[in-house]
């Protein structure tokens, strides 16, 4: 017998009738024998209506009184569905996060899990219950109700499957799992078996929201296997899991691109130790978020400065940048919004030479100009004019063979 | 410097603008330098969408998370409201059930509050915030959330003021305070200035529905007084207070009436020891609460039992009774929904004969036929017709002159 913690996210659990049939599958996979813990989130809509309301009652809602807020979504939800539950003739019970003891910072809107307390829920699976646990939510130190910030309740089911030492996560959604590449833009694209939990962590941050980034991050940390799934099919999705050797054989597991960031540039900056600094703590000083930095090399005492923030913050960020400038003695600032973010992504690139080559010329094959350039172990990514967005994803998914079964998990 | 409990119902508190109007008028009560804990209803009409909600799942919900469900609304408003109070630049803090430690006993939705630990809400105060508690929900002591029944912010207020020894319990509503009778039926109706616990708790079960009755009882037992008055207007309202010598002066302080209620008659029971208890046993353990009964002089070895429950009560009642009349050999089972309540009420009866010998005389004086009769120490009440109802409130407000300037309060 094992235990099993699924997770439902909004759609899934969108009105009554779709509560219904979540409960239902619970009860197969209860019926089979495992131990079940179920997290829930908020009914699809309903928490952009509170944040509207909140919206509504201030310009700037209390953070603290936002998440008392915010946290009746969830309660919502895992009520309906226990009562479902219940109805079909099964012991059931709902937790919020206080009952759970699910122990965060006090940082309210993105708190992050300390601790769970397991007694609870020990206790009621002892008693043959499905347990169904308010996700997004827990209380800080001091008793104050906490969320854990948009696809908190994957971070929910993840943690909690780490503390019970659950045999698996299941991440149900609307999706049929991680694909190669975005099915939207690449019709070609394959839903992937399995994938590392590092290679999910570049493809989450770079834009392929099927998992919560902290949540994988967990995962990785407690070794809990995700199984990334359709709430609407029975087919099995994506296994996230540690890396094995079979990984390494494949160069390229995915390819990802993210549209949400602008590109500033400094140009003839004078270059000389504490000038990026300079540049940035302001910057950084405002919340403002900088992804990828790029100096070029120095001419005549003379360098040029790029970097990436999100799109959101750049007329915040031009504005911060144009006034230090002035003050460093800048030649120019030139901002950007048109530019796409374009990364490949596979463990297999730690121990083989030439995938960013290859990336490159397939790239000027389609005369598509590269921008800016950052590597890591596993991930490289172009800044690339935002018009070709779709042109590369489709180019690099079909050169690296992700088409047509060029994955392990194909073998 | 005084500690005041404010509680505004659900109308009070009905959208935004109003929650915000609330805002407003509990600062100023802050700013004259009361200490204040206010509590909330759910937004009006919350509650019963919660309720429709749950019953679109299942037919019976569970009552456990259907208290869960239903705690959801009043958190929705403290979020709301403190946000309002801490946007006008005061510091606030929303306190949920399980955050004031509001300890119940297990009954769902209807549980009743049995102890209040003060701790987090001194501290709170102590900052000089103006503390906000969800009303209507509390924690039994396995730490299940549960809820009080209808009205049931009403009875956290109360609770509350009498843990913390306030000097006042405000309870705003959205009438100007407690009448002399409904003033729809008798516009001649006088708000009054004062009443006494015995009072309202004898008018409040008759259907003056200001204030719910377990919170009356609860401020009489820790003699917290209430001041019941209008959130749309400045002028006080009703004072509800231990009995004073003052109050004895007046015969009749109001005229209440109820058309909730049904009479069924059982017909020549043979009259013998534990008929009763045969007849009431089975009624009693539905869960059907019977409000008046009446036995008729024994005639030969036969009696007649009337009695009257809850209308929606009825059929189910009149289903037992047959059963039982057959059992026990009665003769006949009359059944009368077309039937209302009149009371009078007033502390000044236990010391003046002749107030019912009036009442009797001024409902024959109009006609009007009275089928049952029950009195207490402060309350005379009679069974007549429906449709005589208005007539008979009008002309009892009228006789014991209610009108014109009659009650102590006046003086």
């Amino acid at each position: 017998m094992s235990l099993m913690v699924q997770k439902y996210g909004g759609t899934s659990v969108g009105n009554i009738e779709k509560i219904r049939n979540v409960a239902a599958r619970v009860l197969e996979s209860y019926q089979q024998g495992h131990k079940m813990v179920v997290v829930l989130s908020a009914m699809s809509g309903q928490t952009d209506s509170l944040i509207k309301l909140a919206h509504q009652m201030c310009e700037d809602p209390d953070p603290r009184e936002l998440d008392v807020l915010l946290a009746t979504g969830e309660q919502v939800s895992i009520a309906l569905f226990t009562m479902a539950v219940k109805s079909m003739g099964y012991d059931a019970r709902s937790l919020l996060g206080f009952q759970v003891g699910i122990r965060t910072d006090q940082i309210y809107g993105k708190a992050r899990i300390q601790e769970i307390d397991t007694k609870r829920l020990f206790d009621e699976l002892e008693k043959n219950r499905i347990v169904t646990v308010a996700g997004f939510q827990g209380l800080d130190e001091d008793g104050n109700i906490t969320t854990l910030g948009r696809g908190g309740s994957d971070t929910t089911a993840v943690a909690l499957a780490a503390a019970l030492k659950a045999d698996v996560c299941e991440i149900f959604t609307d999706v049929k799992g991680v694909y190669s590449a975005d099915p939207n833009v690449c019709p070609k694209a394959r839903k992937m078996d399995v994938v590392s939990y590092d290679e999910m962590l570049e493809l989450a941050s770079l834009g392929a929201k099927v998992l919560e980034i902290r949540s994988v991050e967990l995962a990785k940390k407690y070794n809990v296997p995700i199984h990334v799934r359709s709430t609407f099919t029975k087919e099995s999705g994506t296994m996230v899991i540690a890396e094995t050797k079979d990984m390494e054989k494949v160069l390229v597991s995915g390819v990802a691109y993210n549209k949400n960031e602008a590109r500033i540039t400094v140009k003839k900056v004078p270059d000389r130790p504490g000038t990026a600094a300079k540049l940035f703590q302001p910057i950084l000083s405002a919340g403002i978020i900088v992804d990828m930095i790029v100096q070029n090399p120095s001419e005549s005492g003379m360098t040029d400065m790029t970097f990436t923030v999100l799109k959101a913050d750049f007329v915040k960020t031009m504005k911060i940048v144009r006034n230090i400038a002035e003050e460093i003695k800048a030649e120019e600032v030139i901002g950007d919004e048109n530019i796409a973010k374009i990364s490949v992504v596979g463990v297999g690139m730690r121990n083989h030479a030439g995938v960013a080559q290859k990336m490159f010329q397939i790239l000027a094959a389609e005369s598509i100009n590269i921008m800016m350039i950052s590597t890591s172990e596993i991930k490289i990514s172009c800044i690339i004019e935002e018009k070709y967005t779709e042109l590369a994803v489709r180019v690099l998914h079909k050169a690296f063979e992700l088409e047509n079964g060029a994955l392990q998990e194909e073998k």
